[in-house]
């Protein structure tokens, strides 16, 4: 049996990886690559080599970024007095296409979650609350999503602000998201709806 | 507006442009890479900025291939008396994972497309005729699609191999009903040609 030369073979192989693509996605995008102008593959192949040494995360919310603090958290037009707790950086981008929210971030890069061993100390919660520690803030929106792990992180982060900043609003999106979404899917006029209609939690 | 960093979003947008690939699939993607080995990468972005620098097309057949004839050609085990016609690489994938066929291949790299200004010049026509020129064959398989420009240009090399080498037996793959089909659900022209090929059983 014939197949791929070595190198698209090992192009092909890789897209596979990726989320939502298939042997036949695959060798279809390696033909399509094929297509492409040398000058983008090469461009993007540096892309490619340079990510993991080039893209960090912001030491004070934990969005990813290439300096040292993200474009966020450098933005002086933003609210400072309101962050909201996202799970990951898609969440964050999602409701940053919306423009629909002028406050800060804090990534978790992940949720509490037992059954696959992930507590509070596996997740960005620490640098959270030693931020609210030393810059107590009007509000915390809880955004994390829905499920089982993601209330069970919103209810740890909501008990422990208590503690540590009792005058601090902690409220949760409303129920405006459809039971079961995933955050990063929601539609923008959702995300909207689900940022006006935040209650006390 | 806040986005991701540059690398990140330069990766993203280069996936995008991939078949099937929208703006929320590429960003999964891109946050997926940032998670896989840096040596895995490393070694994806070797092979992507090489890629059109290594793969050509075989000098006899046009099959993808690092060498300068491809692994299929050089195969002493195939039978070299029948060339099957092919649109494109893909095409020849889909019958060497199946193992079901012996002979040689001949890749036009496209199909005669008047609507889009691609007349035989601008395919791998001339050589596939020098090739029978040189090497009459005892049977020329030809497996361009069965849309209006596959026929055309199956035609077209039927007329042109009868001229070259009388002897050359020109045969078009069967049309029929699928394997495990349902004929309720057959569509008319699919059933028609299955009523035209009809076998003695």
């Amino acid at each position: 049996m014939a197949t791929l030369p070595p190198n698209m073979r090992l192009i092909a192989n890789f897209l596979r990886r990726l989320p939502g693509v298939g042997e036949k996605s695959a060798n279809r995008m390696a033909f399509y690559l094929l297509r492409l102008p040398e000058a983008d593959l090469v461009e993007f192949a540096h892309a490619v080599s340079k990510l993991k040494e080039t893209t960090k995360r912001c030491k004070v919310c934990k969005n990813l970024t290439e300096q040292e603090t993200c474009s966020i958290c450098e933005d002086s037009g933003r609210n400072t007095k309101v962050i909201t707790v996202v799970e990951d950086v898609v969440d964050l981008l999602s409701f940053e296409t919306g423009d629909i929210y002028e406050g800060l971030y804090h990534v978790l890069h992940g949720k509490i979650d037992p059954l696959n061993n992930i507590g509070p100390d596996d997740i960005f919660m620490e640098s959270l609350f030693t931020r609210i520690k030393d810059n107590p803030v009007e509000e915390l929106i809880l955004a994390t999503n829905l499920d089982m792990e993601g209330e069970a992180t919103a209810v740890y982060v909501k008990n422990k602000v208590k503690e540590i900043s009792p005058d601090t609003k902690v409220t949760r999106l409303a129920y405006g998201l459809p039971i079961g979404a995933n955050l990063e899917y929601a539609d923008y006029m959702t995300l909207k709806r689900a940022i006006q209609g935040r209650n006390e939690f």
